[in-house]
């Protein structure tokens, strides 16, 4: 396992945690202070900003977690990795795409999230079936 | 066409043009001037960084041409989609996935590239597969 992969586990058994001080240790060992996560419905700044994103999800998602689901792909300071929401009986909820950049002590500053597939291009579509 | 689909399609417009004086003209008009462009094999910054990778895109793969292929999936100031990098007979020699951010001004502020499908969890597909 390398330090990024590591790093990006570290991230999503934050997203996890229920509890909110052993979640902001969490936070503190996997995002720089001036951290930056962008999801479609929220976003938030900062290590408590991000544990509030954590916090609107386990609301809205009672007890379902994040878990990974590709190889974290990474070049430069950059990374994107697969992850899926499931529920407590392992239904995937949600799929999505995290894109991230890694700080200079290896911590995330930022990720963007991503819901879903990416939407097939109608011209490319069209061009594939004829 | 949205306003973010046409500035990506600027975008592209800007790394399939060979001539460079036309090529600056496009990346001014779809990229700011501290915009930063980090693909796998090379990361250019301003405008003509972004440039010079452009060229040694069309040194590498005469001929070749970007296209778009799928949607551009668009939220706060980010975004997504889908390329193919095609021969000058439509054969496709690369494919990917950007990683944008929008500036105040329209343009883009930042793209990361990333190559290829994203690598399948090992553990899982044995749960897939299981």
């Amino acid at each position: 396992m390398t330090d990024v992969d590591q790093v990006v586990d570290t991230y999503l058994s934050a997203w996890n945690e229920r509890d909110e001080q052993r979640r902001a240790e969490l936070i503190e060992v996997a995002w720089t202070p001036d951290g930056e996560l962008v999801d479609p419905p929220i976003a938030g700044e900062g290590h408590s900003g991000i544990s509030d994103v954590a916090a609107a999800m386990h609301e809205h998602y009672p007890g379902h977690r994040f878990r990974r689901a590709s190889e974290v792909d990474a070049h430069h300071d950059r990374l994107r990795f697969a992850w899926e929401l499931v529920s407590p009986d392992e239904t995937v909820a949600l799929i999505g795409l995290d894109v991230g950049e890694i700080a200079e002590d290896g911590r995330l500053r930022r990720i963007t999230g991503f819901f879903g597939e990416l939407p097939v291009n109608g011209t490319q579509a069209a061009a594939q079936s004829a």
